[in-house]
């Protein structure tokens, strides 16, 4: 049995994903298992739902001689316990190489710059002929229109444009009706915490000589998340400390409008931002129009800023 | 410009996979050069004459600021000078992930557990629709050859058969032809000094506690390396000194009847071997049926004693 499995705090790409390439591996005649390593976030549950998906099985550590076929992922500090004495298989992933994973055996290993890693997935199934039925096509759509914020991150690339309006035909399903279900449902907040909400969607990144952890809020609804600033602010003060972290800051990025609003802890990070991003803070926030991506735009300026 | 290149000490198939995968980069419209990162074999001179391609650029180091596609390849202690500058755009191979290369944004990665880097980049050029030419062809073909040694390697996998099939048609060769004046040039080891004949195909292994160093002489004609058998006893020994190894062997593989001779400079790498294999010394060497590949039988052989 292969399981399959993506990063932990598993987001609609992870476990759309983990689905398709489990469904996949099946076709080609192989047991194979997705399972999630977290709670699945409003908008994958929505997703789920929507494509009449089953949930997949939550884990919170992988069995003793388990065989992995990773997606959306290739760091091993995303991995779930448990991954180290499993035997990984193969590694579809669309990040960066990280450099921390090896192998005792050639494996399969297949990543490629762009926005989704569901759009290398639908790939692997046309070069092999395999077509997927409405509900995996439904969810890989769901993945590329939740990694691309429906096409308008500058993360997008030909490819997954072109694999979701496939993906789209064969789930006889409405892009702008499929999206705006899923924004809606990220952006609803209730229920929430401060600290659920900075985690919703959080990565450390060591840049330079800095450790930050930087969360995203992406919603259609920014002022939902604004009205919380405080909390926030002292949610991000809290992470810093018990992380020994140099630094937090959370991102709300209004989908709609394509800008991000940033939360800051402190003066550290807030001469952060200013620097960084060559702006002012108005008031407690800072406005950051066109930014949506911490991938291709946050991470970079802070970075930039940071080792120059 | 993109330069191509795979390990040092270049063999058939980095060399081969090198000019391959630069003029598929260059069908798609990139400017892409083929350099080698050494001197060439006499198998892979042979392969470049018999098929009517130029021999690639050697270098020794790496331009400052080059972008460089990688193939046959993932560890950066078999990269040449220079590489830790370079910007890597791609990574084409066949080996176990080695787990010491990153970088700083996704990029195009696809490794396969096939016998030959040459069978990915084929299949590469299917899916785009790009057939070589048949210098490529036939380059490509050697290639597959070189590292199956003829098919007969246990580390043979069905893509490298079909590849090396197609690729016969369109290079219009005959295989038996082909590899037969492989291997009758990789077996001539006139010219060449005990310390040479070891390097010609060397690698350094961390199995356990121990650090060995473990050629391979691939040969039609074993006798023409046993009869040497004194001299690269000593060369071992002294390589085994000047480089703090734990041990050092060679193995002659004899081609045409699929078996190995290995010969050690001490008691060490004899026990060793006696172990490990299950057999025992007759006079100074040892007879192995059946073992011709580092890869697949005589790594993973004495990391399993090693390790055990």
């Amino acid at each position: 049995m292969i399981t399959v499995l993506g990063h932990l705090n598993p987001d609609t790409d992870t476990t759309c994903s983990a689905i398709a390439y489990a469904w996949f591996l099946q076709q080609r005649g192989e047991e194979a298992e997705a399972v999630v390593p977290g709670n699945l976030n409003k908008e994958t549950q929505f997703v789920l739902e929507q494509c009449g998906a089953q949930t997949p099985r939550r884990i919170s550590s992988l069995e003793k001689g388990a065989s992995i076929a990773l997606v959306d992922t290739n760091n091993p500090e995303e991995l779930v316990d448990g991954w180290q004495e499993a035997e990984i298989l193969s590694i579809v992933d669309h990040h960066k190489l990280v450099g921390g994973l090896s192998t005792a055996i050639p494996i399969y290993i297949v990543m490629k710059p762009v926005a989704c890693t569901a759009t290398i997935i639908y790939e692997l199934m046309r070069q092999e002929g395999i077509k997927p039925n409405e509900t995996i096509a439904g969810l890989m759509l769901a993945a590329i229109l939740s990694d691309t914020l429906k096409f308008t991150s500058p993360t997008t690339t030909q490819p997954d444009r072109m694999a979701a309006a496939e993906l789209a035909e064969i789930a006889g399903l409405d892009t702008d009706q499929l999206a705006d279900g899923m924004f809606t449902a990220k952006s609803d907040l209730s229920g929430a915490g401060p600290r659920d909400i900075l985690m919703m969607d959080s990565k450390i990144f060591n840049l330079g000589n800095e450790k930050l952890r930087i969360s995203v809020v992406e919603t259609t609804n920014p002022s939902s998340a604004l009205v919380l600033r405080e909390q926030l602010e002292q949610a991000l003060a809290e992470l810093k400390e018990e992380e020994q972290l140099t630094g937090a800051l959370c991102f709300v990025v209004d989908i709609i409008n394509s800008a991000a609003e940033a939360i800051v802890p402190s003066a550290y990070e807030k001469q952060l931002v200013e620097r960084a991003f060559n702006i002012q803070f108005s008031d407690a926030t800072a406005h950051l129009p066109g930014v949506v991506s911490r991938k291709k735009q946050i991470v970079p300026q802070l970075e930039a800023h940071l080792t120059a």
